[in-house]
């Protein structure tokens, strides 16, 4: 699949992109500039396998979200309103998977959004319902992505309104080397955004990078 | 320790208890109606294997609290304020471990307080300073905690202010045969109320009873 990455730049981002191109999707880094989405790109191919096929390309994010099939925001926070205005004619018709995890204000580990709605709801108000908003891989650590020999230890739950949609995102988490779990409704996206609050309070507290989260109680074969 | 169980004659309370109890905690059911706090007493008595000597009684709520060193909240969302208004004198000096899950309205997988608070924050405001409040087990299914063989594949995220309290806490999850993590403060208990209603929608799709949640990327030993 032809993927856009806004804000692919960032850790989270560059590292989903990494693991999708080695897995064969084609994958287009975004940025705020093209030329800092081109440069993220080369070390993306540099950093890939050599028998790893996916076409990496960096550029502007608008220009990635409209080349692209499938658009993923991956930015912070701060920078979701802007980023989205910048793409909203371009991702008309298509999947976001929405990656953003707001921290908590005054502290990031204590997390709650001012409006009362979850950053993914937020998103798919404001790119209206031209396009469907998917939430997914907010628990993700990022040190989780950059080694392909890795199997991360952890699931990603997976919110939205309609499960084909989430179909195809469970698809991107396999083909990224994790299980998605299909969490519900949008609504619930605001469990993942403050779950990432959480984890990351628990990483402070015993001095780790990693903390995940597993969904027990599935059958193995899940 | 002597810990008061108030809504005890409901599923995830009484599975608690009935593991404390066996743990060797001195158990106080209480319920809405003396007679029926006696009478799951008697059940939970019944069922304690031979050699499990903690002391089971039931009477109501508030009799039950005044006796406790420690109150367990075990009710429906719905009868919360009703309950701690009955026992607010009685928890004062007291740590008050609210296992409290609000299901969400109109669907109970999608989750929602009109308050914008959790319910364990509601909780702390009406028992007041006087009281500590620590939210836990709210994602644990009732269905781990019968089987005293069985060892539930899940953990218990504990939220609230002050580290020693949390402890506590954690020692409870050990005697009930789960791992306890601090997941931060009170004001994080929002994440564990909202993944109930994550985890009954995975219950709901999956034909399962037990989801629950691992953190991962904790050091083994932990």
């Amino acid at each position: 699949m032809k993927i856009a990455i806004l804000g692919g730049t960032g850790k989270e981002g560059w590292g989903l992109g990494f693991r999708w191109a080695a897995a064969g999707h084609e994958i287009i880094i975004g940025s705020r500039l093209a030329e800092k989405g081109e440069r993220a790109a080369e070390e993306m191919r540099a950093a890939l396998p050599d028998d790893a096929a996916g076409a990496v390309s960096g550029t502007d994010n608008a220009t990635a979200a409209a080349a692209a099939e499938l658009v993923v925001l991956s930015v912070p926070y701060e920078a979701q309103e802007a980023t989205l205005a910048d793409v909203r004619a371009a991702v008309q018709g298509k999947l976001l998977v929405t990656v953003v995890a707001p921290l908590g204000q005054p502290k990031a580990r204590v997390w709650r959004l001012p409006s009362g709605l979850s950053a993914a709801e937020e998103a798919q108000q404001q790119v209206g319902e031209g396009c469907t908003v998917v939430a997914a891989f907010q628990n993700i650590s990022a040190t989780h992505l950059r080694d392909l020999a890795h199997n991360p230890d952890c699931d990603v739950l997976i919110c939205g309104e309609r499960a084909a949609d989430k179909d195809v995102v469970a698809g991107l988490c396999r083909d990224a080397g994790m299980r998605g779990v299909n969490a519900g409704a949008l609504a619930n996206a605001v469990i993942a955004e403050g779950l990432t609050a959480v984890l990351l309070g628990i990483n402070i507290r015993h001095k780790i990078s990693g903390a995940g989260i597993r969904i027990t109680g599935l059958a193995e074969e899940e």
